[in-house]
C-alpha cells in the first residue's frame, strides 16, 4: 500500500477519537517528504473551509513559508470537492491521488455533486438559483480600485 | 451606494497600505450587520486559500461560532472564483453581490477562468491534465473509513 494514502487514510480517521471530525484526510508531500497533514475540522474549528485538502494544504504552505506548492503532490483520502480542486489548482499542486470516489462520499451522506453541478452550469446561466443567487452591484465603485492597482509598478499577481 | 458592497471594496484597497495584499475585499451579513470582513491575503499570509471571500467567511464563522452562515449574504469587490464559489455554498450562504466582473480580474492580470473551465471538463473527462492530472489510489483501503464512519449513530453530515 502507497505510504502516503495510507497517510492520509489514517488521517481520515480522526472521527474515532472525536466525533467532531469528518472522515476525510489529506497530506502533502514534497521531495518525499510529507510537509502538510489535514483532517476534515469543519465541525471541529467551525470553518466550512476546512476540508482536509484545504486544511493540508494551509499547513504545508505554512511550513515551506510560501503559497506556491508547485513541486507537491496531494494524496487525500477522497476526491475533492470543487473548493478543494479550486485550492489545489491555485496552490500549483498537479498531481492528486485520492482513495475513495465521489460516490462513496454521496453513499456515506456527504453529496458535494450539486456543488459540482451549479459550477458546471454558470456559464450557461442555468445554475440553480435555490443554491445561491449573484447579482452585480455598483461595479462602477468597484472597478476604480482595479485600475488603481493595474498601474502599480512590481505587483504581485499569483 | 449600498453600504455593505462600499465596505468589501474599501477591504479591496488594503494593497494601498501593504502591498502584499490582493486587490479584493469581502464582508458577511447578518441581519444587516456586517459579522465578518476579509482582505485578499494569498501573498500576505503565504495562503493560497486566503481569498477574501473565503478569510471573510472564517471570520464570520468564527463571530458567530458556528460552520453554518444560513441567514448571511456575500458582498464581494468581485466576482467569486470556483474555490470562493463552492466555499459560498458549502457556508450555506444563498445570496452573492458582486462588483467587478470575473472579465475585470483578468484584465489587470487575474485569470481564474482556466479554474472554471477545467471544473465545468471534469465530468467528461476533457479537463486539462496539464492544469492537475487525478489518479485513484488504494479505494479499497480507503473505504473501509467510511464504512466504520456510516455504522456509527448520530453522526454529524453538514
Amino acid at each position: 500500500m502507497n505510504k502516503y494514502i495510507k497517510e492520509a487514510i489514517n488521517l481520515s480517521k480522526r472521527f474515532l477519537k472525536n466525533r467532531k471530525y469528518g472522515p476525510f484526510g489529506a497530506c502533502v508531500v514534497k521531495n518525499g517528504k510529507i510537509i502538510g497533514r489535514g483532517s476534515n475540522s469543519v465541525v471541529k474549528n467551525n470553518d466550512p473551509t476546512a476540508h482536509a485538502e484545504i486544511v493540508a494544504i494551509r499547513n504545508a504552505c505554512k511550513k515551506i513559508k510560501s503559497y506556491d506548492l508547485s513541486e507537491c503532490e496531494l494524496y487525500t483520502s477522497c476526491y475533492p470537492c470543487p473548493m478543494c480542486m479550486s485550492a489545489i489548482i491555485w496552490a500549483n499542486i498537479k498531481m492528486v491521488y485520492y482513495g475513495n470516489t465521489k460516490k462513496d462520499a454521496a453513499n456515506i451522506g456527504f453529496k458535494d455533486d450539486f456543488i459540482y453541478e451549479y459550477i458546471e452550469k454558470l456559464a450557461s446561466g442555468k445554475s440553480n438559483s435555490k443554491v445561491l443567487k449573484l447579482k452585480s452591484l455598483n461595479r462602477t465603485e468597484a472597478i476604480r480600485v482595479f485600475k488603481t492597482f493595474a498601474k502599480q509598478k512590481n505587483k504581485i499577481i499569483y
